[in-house]
């Protein structure tokens, strides 16, 4: 089991890990982590009971709320670990999402990358361990999907997804004048000034081009991102514990590796940077800002929340906890240049910029295997492929994949075992394409 | 300062002490806390800032959380201290609360009890530290204000209010014939078998008229109520603490003491073995049969929210968070004799079984000096008066008044310096009874 812990000790942060090996799962002395079905945290009955078993009880403080199958439970429970704050939806009614649901989806055919054998889209809906995934096609759901202990009304958690919020929130800022993304870091907060963030720009932050030493790196022990994890409360502290108690005194001891503007380095601190530098220009914490501009503003059906730190910090970089179909609400109000229900949500701008992409040059020299020719901005992944499709990513297969030439808009959460998107992208990013293909060719 | 503390050290439990005696605040030496304006949470920015400056942090870990004035902050923040389970409204669209707001009614007087001068219903808002209230005549609002951090969309802890929810849902159960309410605790709960709650019979523990060695004397450091608060993890626990991890835990170690079926003892430890068994009856968390039975059903706005123990067991007798507009909906249709939305949410003999009252010698007995003549059955407080009110009642002045013959619901949320509701019985109980007179002398 070795190798597979090592995958999935950390699951609450990044994105990807650059130039990852896909692990020779069933090869020889290689794990196998059960399959989707074996997994199931509805069917092993993770905290069922009164009391639950003591085999079946999940928990944050003993770190097996992070360990595979039982972050299948606890990815769908997230509250019932650590502290969190209220993301509002305010007291509007929800919009609709109308459905217009197709039963032809899930025998989709695709190849897997780096595969000869075809799958279908049902197939990968397991092989991806997808706890549910609902499809947007002209914003109507054509397919929606829970499995094991989340349901409509349920909140995963998004991890690194939340990137993509924050990354809109700062660009929304930028295009109001408030902030400028030429500007140092310090500029906005002092407190950092001394640190590597201190002259590097707002834009650099955004576009992950940082130069700093801190590794995301799951299979390090010495990774920076464990300490980053620890200080905001996000993982378990070692008994007599005493690094650093909030977010804010961990990007304080982030020092400079390299330099600034230079290659696309995934590294969620930057988010967490960003966060202090919203709050600092909008007054407001970071869960405020996204209720006021965003949460209470697309008709959501349910509020969301955020794991939050020692002093209620939420935590920026991946703590967003939400809805499948409010997450879905979002990603088409980004399809749609930034409006829903008759309003500009966020400037038509900010999504152009986004769309368009970052520098592929930067981002070619992180090595990302299965995302050849992407870019990253704003905090948004952008394939550059023939439809244009951008997405939101976190650990675990968490997903927000928008074809804006397909006119589909795909919300997904997921548990896989591994940590890292390069393990679930050869059977998720090719049948993303060809459902908006099948869409496309055969709408409804 | 040490009466004062002594009154509001846990925040968190019961809905009033017997026997009580008001504090002779500003009189020689006692000591006069600050006042509704002066302890405005929002005034003192509790939590403001990014980071907080350190004397505005309120924790959990270090009790500031239950401490005056910083309560007036935590108790509508519950979530950023402690996990939680969510209570879902689902997906419906929120249920219309109509509005015909009044503004007559800050100026309706009362005699508070004990007392000569006369007092205005505004005046009184502030005497008793109110964070929020409103209230219905005829369904309709006519009145809603918020103080402090609290707002429309704000959830706000109701204390002891919840037992009025279990007291209902457990009623709910026997009218249905899935619980026989004169049998042992002991059939359904055999861990309890050997304890105190073995033989007491389901309807006493709803009356709570058993017997049992556990005292909630807040002024008492060895009360039971701390070592049962403790057990949930709802009050920080000492370095090294050895004792039960879990309210199921603490319930087992109960012992009797006198004989069951007697007088009326208010003892929270009665509604978490409620919990148990109807937890072991629906086969579900009390969360989630809250929401199927209840709170999806009556057209609620927001979500509730449940602090939980370390095996995610939620806190019957004390730990729903709330919105205020959702709790007079709850209110609304206990006044409806069930029916909400044309629908009948609670059976109509459930409610009258509550109203009617429990026996009123048993209660007389413990002394009560702000409730003469009043009972109470299923978890419910009721007054007898001439109107027929009865009460969801929470320490620190959480309520729910319902006046059937007033067609009047009052829902209320506070955070009162002293933890007691005699403490502000007098100036909010003949406050309710004098604005149920107005409504009625001039119905608008």
């Amino acid at each position: 089991m070795r190798m597979l812990v090592r995958f999935h000790r950390l699951a609450c942060l990044a994105a990807s890990t650059a130039a990852l090996s896909l692990p020779a799962w069933g090869q020889g002395a290689a794990p196998v982590p059960p399959n989707a079905q074996q997994s199931d945290p509805a069917r092993l009955g993770w905290m069922v009971g009164s009391p639950p078993p003591p085999d079946k009880i999940v928990r944050f403080a003993d770190g097996s709320a992070y360990r595979f199958p039982q972050l299948r439970w606890s990815f769908s429970n997230f509250r019932q670990m650590v502290p969190t704050t209220n993301v509002s939806r305010r007291l509007t009614p929800p919009a609709p999402l109308p459905q217009a649901l197709r039963d032809d989806l899930d025998a989709v055919v695709f190849t897997p990358l780096g595969k000869s054998e075809p799958m279908t889209w049902r197939q990968a809906y397991d092989a991806n361990y997808t706890d549910g995934v609902l499809v947007l096609h002209r914003g109507r759901v054509v397919y929606e999907r829970y499995s094991g202990v989340l349901g409509p009304y349920g909140q995963h958690i998004a991890m690194s997804v939340t990137k993509s919020f924050f990354g809109t929130l700062g660009q929304m800022l930028v295009a109001e004048g408030k902030l400028d993304d030429n500007a140092p870091v310090g500029q906005y907060v002092p407190e950092l000034k001394a640190t590597a963030f201190g002259d590097a720009t707002v834009r650099q932050l955004l576009d992950m081009r940082t130069g700093l030493k801190y590794s995301e790196n799951y299979a390090d022990p010495m990774a920076e991102i464990w300490a980053h994890a620890r200080s905001g409360g996000v993982l378990p502290r070692p008994p007599g514990y005493q690094g650093p108690q909030t977010f804010y005194e961990f990007l304080q001891t982030v020092q400079k590796e390299g330099s600034h503007g230079g290659v696309f380095a995934y590294k969620t601190v930057n988010t967490d940077a960003l966060g202090w530098v919203i709050r600092r220009v909008t007054g407001q914490s970071i869960g405020d800002a996204l209720s006021e501009r965003i949460w209470s503003r697309l008709g959501m059906e349910q509020d969301a929340y955020f794991t939050v730190d020692a002093v209620g910090n939420e935590f920026a970089g991946g703590g967003l906890n939400a809805g499948l179909r409010d997450l879905a609400r979002f990603g088409e109000m980004m399809r749609n240049d930034g409006m829903a229900g008759g309003q500009q949500i966020v400037p038509k701008a900010v999504v152009d910029d986004i769309r368009k992409g970052g520098d592929r040059d930067a981002f070619k020299a992180a090595g990302y295997a299965t995302l050849p020719g992407w870019s990253y901005r704003g905090m948004w992944w952008v394939s550059h492929n023939e439809h244009g499709a951008f997405m939101a990513r976190g650990i675990h297969g968490q997903a927000i994949y928008i074809d804006p030439k397909a006119e589909m808009v795909i919300a997904r959460f997921g548990s896989h075992p591994a940590a890292a998107n390069g393990f679930n992208d050869p059977t998720s990013l090719p049948a993303y394409h060809a459902l908006a293909q099948r869409l496309m060719a055969d709408p409804r």
